[in-house]
């Protein structure tokens, strides 16, 4: 898609470089290269193929045309990217590459590749926004505020209470993704049908060859069993509704009459120069609604029908890279919002609800 | 709501009974009568007041039209709840009646309360699925299918074959549960704005004996931070999703053109006797799409403003039950539909795509 | 579905009754009458028959049990219902019964028949909240408020202004509904397949006499194409949805803080007796929540494949009924909040944002 | 956002070209000359500025990096192009710049540009594939099919019958959308609060002189009303949904067992070359579903509280473009396919359901 003016303010350039089709191609090239390594290993293709598979991946950039067009012939890449690598290997060696694979080994095992490090900074910038929101509590944690209840004024509490409210559940949504992690980081290895078929019963020992290649673990083939994809959408989305939940306290607490909070740098106005917009607290709040809604239509996708089903794999397409680029957004948002806010003391106190 | 037919479909009668009227009141006479008897315990109210409380509490029925009057007016039922208990507690035991508890302490545990039997019941229905279909891997695997994939014949595979993709994501969702019920069942006890205030300073003691009477776990409240909520529910459709992949599969081996399952008992048409209708494959379907766009929507809930938000929390009480009995409906549809199934050889193996 | 507490609030027992089996079933007599009595005019089946089927319907109450199980079994309630029908009437007439229709024919219908009282129920509440805004317009709308943008003080106007915003989409909503309903309130009529098979080429004639007769609009069979129930629901949200922002504008300016409205007999606490919460504020909020995400899945049951799709229908059922019932309930919230309140002045009507 | 592979199956240049930053900056571009114009034909500035703005819109080209900073800032492009553009009129005419106007106006009005060339297309596409349509109605509608219901053989019916099925919904669309063109094709004019004030009482003359200079029609403003945006997100669903449905029929219809149809250069696949796909009909299906669910999402920026809500806008701009983008490709992938199938007669008319 062409840039927008709405990618300044809810993409995230760090994660939609793992979506591009450089990143992509790099990790379709590593996992035949892997591939091609392990089935030497395994004995089942000859060593010298291995290694000129892994010397032409090594250099070999697509014409992006072509691999364009076969996408959209073949509604997947990997057809159309196997015979341009295979041609570029050339005989004796190219009828060995892919050997065993077909197409959703390579893509799959790519995508979950490029997860790998989406996850990695997803999960620093989770870290990072916890510790901001424990050294605001500590500097910041003491001011005597109001809590409020069904958009009513309650009882008095602390900037600490509510900060503990937010710590809490991203806390949870660290142990969370250690347990997510380890089912979703796996390597996508079946054959045509998913039975590892054709290897001379060395499937189970290729993809726990190929997953050690990659740095990834070795599991059954999981073609049509989209669970562990969707339920790590359903943690992006868990993150980006805390968020949004962070996002909305802020924004309601900046109002001008309630002046709980106050946030250096807001954004302006082209027609009233007084206002000071509390932007990111808006923003966090558009991009929890906007992954809430992706993560429904991301579990449609968990009918995936028969042993393949290009209706639903296309779906989950659509919608997980967009979950990832949103919940990356949206902890940038985060830590830019903490870092910019500090609490105000509530001014009657003595007042719940009669002001 | 009064009944329709398609209760009879999609509902799920041993589901629904916990979300009824009297089950909710039952719940909540439950969390009165511990809560008074850990505040006992822990010294802050009176342990006869606390024996007046459990007494009343265990013959109380209250009338449900000011219950449903004070759900209306009020938009939650503890407050009428609390008073109309409270009169009948009587003084001078009354007034510890609830002490230092707001209404989403009360309605929150009364809440999870009730999910420990729902996950009890789903939990027993999902292994039990799962033997089934183990059960009918050992007998029917070895009829020899052809996979098909985007919707065309691929290669010849097993049943056993195809009832792995079936297992597997199950399996998973079976230690999936294992690590979301901790952080799910656990007693809801924070006082008005959620800071345990007003209690002496033994608010976590209180919450730890009130926990281990309602066979709960503790946990700091959780008034604003519904995320092991919608985590749950997230699991719900994970489980629902799958089911519909089953039945998707099911009712596309049963065209008559496929023959591939064949299922005892299918539906009736008003027009055409002579058919078989795959009904409950096709349900299975129409569940899991349900559940996951109800998925998506509880995630929107996910944004709760400041410390109770009315909007959300509705918002949540509209989604969650109907996506429970939804899964229950859907293990009970997917236990039928295994148990009257068998699978059928494919009639021309050597035949991939281009009969 | 058992009754929940939750009805009190987010139920509408007005809209409920229609889906309720007794009116599902007075509507499937209804359409067996006024096709016999169609068919009888076209002379395809004999008069008398027409008559004796008309007769036995005035009087039939079909066993609910036997029309629940036969739901179950067969995915929709037409055959047991037909069937049960069909020996009521006896022969020789009961051959007649249903003559050259399917059970689509008849659900669809009968969903149709009780669509029409529903949708003048929902506009004429429309109508009523609209003559409400105006006259709160009247009387209240010269009070002096404070714009609010990016939940910031901007500018003053005045609630008339306010009220303009609210009134205006509902205008459009009336509009719309006018434009809508001549599709959607039109007969389902087209056996077995959707062509008006077996009836002498009288299928045209049959489907306009029954149209006429049930007070209902002629239309080519639409078995399949569930645009207009689909746009229909879209309709029900942006109802909702506007009713929504209208909560969401209220309970913003109920807050103590700004009290720029407010509203007599709002919710109590069960911790805080001083509060006054603006529960049908925050439940339009959630209402149009719910109703969006259901806006959604419905649109899902677009995909409705071949000449019936048991797995798009029955989702059209999960979805259809809650969705208007929600958007009744809004209607009857919006009616109660909009009686209850009146707008107060803005404090510092010369501070637009820096008090 | 980077170029991802995607795109060329489901993205739609030609649509998303509208939406690119260049197009956004020539409609604001328009917005400002207009307005400007308008202003002066009005005698609320002076006829030197009205030109000097036009003169200088004319060759004006933003820095990039410059917007991209204030929309990531201000959270809306409005601020920074407007101080952008003052500086380069210069004064004494640039304070007549964006005159009585608000960001809003801009980027709404900016919107309603470019969905006027959108929904042109759009329709000219929609009008294309009913043709075709019609015009594989008249070659080969005579062929014999099997009906299928319920996923079951039903009774013999013809092509001609089937897409019976499929044109009118689309032509109903049609229908729909020269109803809902005139509400949605309105300039957005309001000034700061949404009340056309400070404008000597000429605010809706201008409007009206701005509407006809830019091709559309006047109205009230809008700021907080979106129901015409998301209804007409509804209709991009609507359409894509049937087109979904159409792509389901035609990927069963496809299958080698029923081989209803045959579809003209099929995708291919990487491990089976003996395979063609129906890649266009499963593409629909995705994009069917993936537009459903964006349109339950963008239901949920109804809820647009007070005069401006940063949160729903925003989530509004993150869903609207790629519905409409998704139809565009829907359309494409539609065209396709009825341009390469063939309907073929069922083998065995006489065989029901029983084969």
């Amino acid at each position: 898609m062409t840039t927008s003016l709405l990618s300044a303010l809810a993409g995230d350039a760090a994660i939609e470089a793992f979506f591009s089709e450089g990143s992509e191609i790099e990790a379709m090239l590593a996992f035949e290269t892997a591939l091609a390594g392990a089935e030497a290993d395994a004995g089942i293709i000859p060593s010298e193929s291995a290694a000129a598979i892994a010397a032409t991946c090594h250099a070999f950039r697509p014409p992006l045309d072509a691999l364009r067009a076969g996408m959209a012939k073949d509604g997947v890449v990997g057809p159309s990217f196997v015979a341009l690598l295979r041609t570029a290997v050339g005989e004796p060696h190219g009828k060995w590459l892919h050997f065993g694979a077909t197409s959703q080994d390579l893509v799959d095992t790519a995508l979950i590749l490029r997860l790998k490090p989406i996850i990695a900074e997803l999960s620093a910038r989770l870290a990072a926004l916890i510790s901001a929101l424990r050294h605001l509590q500590e500097i910041n944690g003491g001011v005597a505020l109001m809590a409020q209840t069904r958009m009513q004024r309650a009882l008095p509490f602390t900037a600490a209470d509510k900060i503990d409210t937010w710590l809490r559940p991203l806390e949870r949504d660290e142990a969370r993704l250690a347990e997510i992690t380890p089912r979703l980081l796996v390597v996508q290895f079946g054959g045509p049908v998913g039975t590892r078929s054709g290897l001379d019963g060395k499937g189970d020992l290729i993809a726990e060859k190929l997953a050690e290649r990659l740095g990834l673990s070795a599991a059954p083939a999981w073609h049509t069993a989209r669970d562990s994809i969707i339920e790590w959408g359903g943690w992006l989305s868990l993150v980006s509704g805390t968020l949004g939940k962070i996002g909305a306290d802020i924004a309601l607490m900046a109002q001008n009459e309630v002046a709980a909070v106050q946030i250096a740098g807001g954004g302006g106005s082209s027609a009233m120069p007084h206002k000071s917009n509390p932007v990111d607290a808006e923003v966090l709040t558009a991009l929890a609604r906007f992954n809430a809604g992706l993560a429904g239509t991301l579990h449609q996708a968990l009918v995936h029908e028969n042993e393949r089903s290009g209706a639903a794999w296309t779906l989950e397409w659509l919608v997980l890279p967009t979950m990832a680029i949103t919940t990356g957004a949206a902890l940038r948002h985060a830590a830019q919002l903490i870092a910019a806010m500090q609490f105000l003391p509530d001014a009657e106190p003595d007042q719940p609800s009669d002001r």
